[in-house]
């Protein structure tokens, strides 16, 4: 069959559905399709949270029903071809939809590496598939001995989760030698540690897997040290390389990464193509190197301008790049990053000067339920200019990393930090003589 | 006595002791004397929480013994002359001070109404006097009966807590029309209001008090629309009056409103000479007219100022006035506001675009103690530059508007928030596809 799009979107998480709903509200007489591969989307972020903190796996079903309400439509079916001439995508189910604006969501592969044994019946990389998932979780639950194979935040959190079951053995593995260790200094990455300690996972850093083992099912793995471990489920969480093969396939170019080239309004060397999420190339706000984060929160503001920028550029933008704003959150203990650590600042060449705060979390200390709130901001050392954040504490950090965040994406100076107007409060912050970000800067300035 | 003191500072607040603290950072070779009149100072925000969230009372006490640890002479008197000729203070015990810089914090009064019976026993107003305080606490506690008049933060937040006591009939009473009505917009006050009534606290509104009667102490209030309210205890929250009256009397000026004249870098119209807090004028970030905010995170960010700038304009700065950010807590909901509200904004001539947004304060919805979150956002009509912000929820709201303020701070715009980079978390946040701020700046696009 035959289909005329006008807007055509290819994929099935975030960032194809808020490039929906953006193009839907700028473009409002635009007829618009996404074709999907996966009847089922899950919310990408809630994957781990699937295990014990959501009642049932169901609960982190992504709805596609509110953009099918505002009139998108959504077909189920792999785009398999891009006719840039033509501007026509053909699908495998051998249909053809037409377009005048086309935004590749194509999204990224989990990365199962080299070794022998992950064809194993067990062995699980985290693929944003409901069905799949499943199968995995209900293999956790039935087992005793789990291995999680990559200490980022998708693999930490992992192992916070299964020790929210009865009667596991969890294993974390990182070849590093922290965890969380990419955007993290060390004495973030100690405090996420401990906590997993505290849980009774097991931390193995400085590690290799060298071969997973069994019969026919995953039993154990051998690593680099020596150590073998016992395995009934074994989780890869090593990371993600863009989907980019239907891309190249049309002629479109990779940026300086693995990702599909854009430019500053998410549009490949195609003007009437575009890109975003984890298939789109990334460069960093700070070191204007590839960074390739793939995060939810970075997709979805690409997929924003994306959608306005379609048929009119409506939002100007000076790529500045990427942040790589987030936070983890294991059993009550948040740890956010946003922009650079003092590790990866000094490894590419930044003069720094770093400040740091620590305070109860509430005010005076006293207050019911307060906890400890560690802060760390690095600056450029001539400018003043804030680079990156660090926060550890409760729940409150959450929000506290897009003060920081946004304070990065302004560009903003020790010196403005120390006058910074802030609210606080008894039961929600530190008090105001000693509010975290100001007390940062303030400690960081004259160092 | 006579004593040299070179940074000389009056008062016994957050703003004091925040102006002694940078005052030593800057200038660590400077001798430096705080003189304040009440032995035992108060952690402003705390004290309503003194009745039944902290403990006991002495929780909330602001200590001043990490000043005295760093070097800074802490004396208890009261400053009752400044000889500016001489550059010299004269205390009650008739000790003379010299100063080379002398930095008022001198604080405020509340205010109490011209009304019968506010001089009766168990009529209190909010006093930072740690004695005064426990002893109203005290009142409280044998009070079956307890009217609070004044529906601003305080009031409201007293309310809160006393609702946390068993057995207490609680009354609040608001001449306007809505409680919190100076910082939210109705729909907002209604959510305040709403927790109240919950909580059992009767809330008057549109009401005068007449008259407080009663034979020796306390006993019935009589309201403008005839009621009356039986009372054992009344609590008066209206406000407070800047103190000036030491300033005043030694020549220095005052501003537009009631507060001492202080220009950018918080000095007044004697350069040796800053005032800070709220006995220091204070403009509005956008109308530029006088805002008496009384807010220790206002106070401490000026104290922040003078402390760096008491021998050399360290800290530059466009005097762009006050955003009057702040939070309030009432058993578990959270409301706080930065900037101006709709109202405001539409009474002081603003031609404005309002963006809303609603959504769960965790993702998916399902996450173990979500929470709804409202927001909304006042932007500039024309320049599309946010100018307000509201936002009510869970806890997470106390640092939500720490970004929406910062973003006011740096006149940020609708559209620059459409592509706001943040961080987000199932545990901590709504999804990315629906981040509040991002949406609400969505929401007022186009519009």
């Amino acid at each position: 069959m035959k289909y005329s799009a006008q807007v055509l979107i290819i994929g099935g998480g975030p960032a194809a559905a808020v490039s929906a709903a953006t193009a839907k509200k700028y473009y409002p007489d635009k007829e618009i399709t996404v074709i999907k591969d996966v009847e089922t989307s899950v919310v990408p972020c809630g994957i781990p949270y699937m295990i014990s903190s959501l009642d049932s796996p169901e609960k982190n079903i992504m709805p596609f029903d509110p953009l099918k309400n505002a009139g998108v439509k959504i077909v189920i079916d792999k785009a398999v071809e891009i006719e840039r001439d033509g501007k026509k995508v053909i699908t495998a189910a051998k249909d053809e939809y037409s377009y005048e604006k086309l935004i590749l969501a194509l999204g990224s592969t989990p990365v199962v590496p080299g070794i022998n044994g992950v064809e194993l019946e067990n062995v699980y990389s985290v693929k944003k598939d409901f069905d799949y998932l499943k199968k995995m979780i209900e293999s956790v639950k039935k087992s005793k001995n789990i291995a999680v194979i990559g200490g980022g935040f998708i693999g930490v959190e992992f192992c916070d989760e299964i020790s929210s079951l009865d009667g596991k053995n969890i294993c974390l593995i990182e070849m590093l030698p922290d965890i969380i260790g990419n955007s993290f200094d060390k004495e973030f990455a100690e405090i996420a540690k401990k906590k997993l300690l505290d849980k009774g996972v097991k931390v193995l850093t400085g590690v290799r897997v060298e071969e997973i083992s069994g019969k026919g099912k995953a039993e154990k793995i051998k690593l680099s040290d020596g150590q073998v471990i016992p395995a009934d489920t074994v989780i890869l969480s090593i990371g993600g390389i863009p989907n980019t093969g239907l891309a190249v396939k049309s002629g479109l170019r990779l940026g300086m990464g693995k990702g599909i080239w854009v430019d500053e309004y998410t549009r490949t060397i195609d003007t009437d193509i575009f890109a975003v999420g984890d298939c789109a190339g990334k460069r960093d706000f700070f070191t204007r190197k590839d960074n390739p984060v793939m995060l939810a929160s970075v997709a979805t503001a690409e997929a924003r301008i994306a959608g306005a920028n379609l048929y009119k550029l409506k939002v100007i933008r000076e790529n500045k790049g990427t942040i790589a704003a987030y936070s983890t959150y294991l059993s009550g203990l948040v740890l956010a990053s946003a922009g650079l650590t003092e590790e990866t600042a000094l490894r590419e060449n930044f003069e720094v000067v770093v400040g740091k705060s620590e305070s109860p979390d509430k005010h005076p200390g006293a207050m019911p339920g307060a906890g400890k709130l560690m802060i760390k901001l690095v600056f450029a050392r001539q400018s003043g200019i804030l680079i990156g954040g660090q926060v550890a504490g409760g729940n409150s950090v959450g929000e506290i990393i897009n003060v920081i965040g946004l304070a990065i994406q302004k560009n903003v100076s020790m010196n403005e930090l120390e006058s910074f107007q802030m609210a606080t409060h008894p039961y929600l912050t530190p008090p105001p003589t000693k509010y975290h970000i100001v007390e940062a800067a303030m400690n960081a300035i004259g160092k």
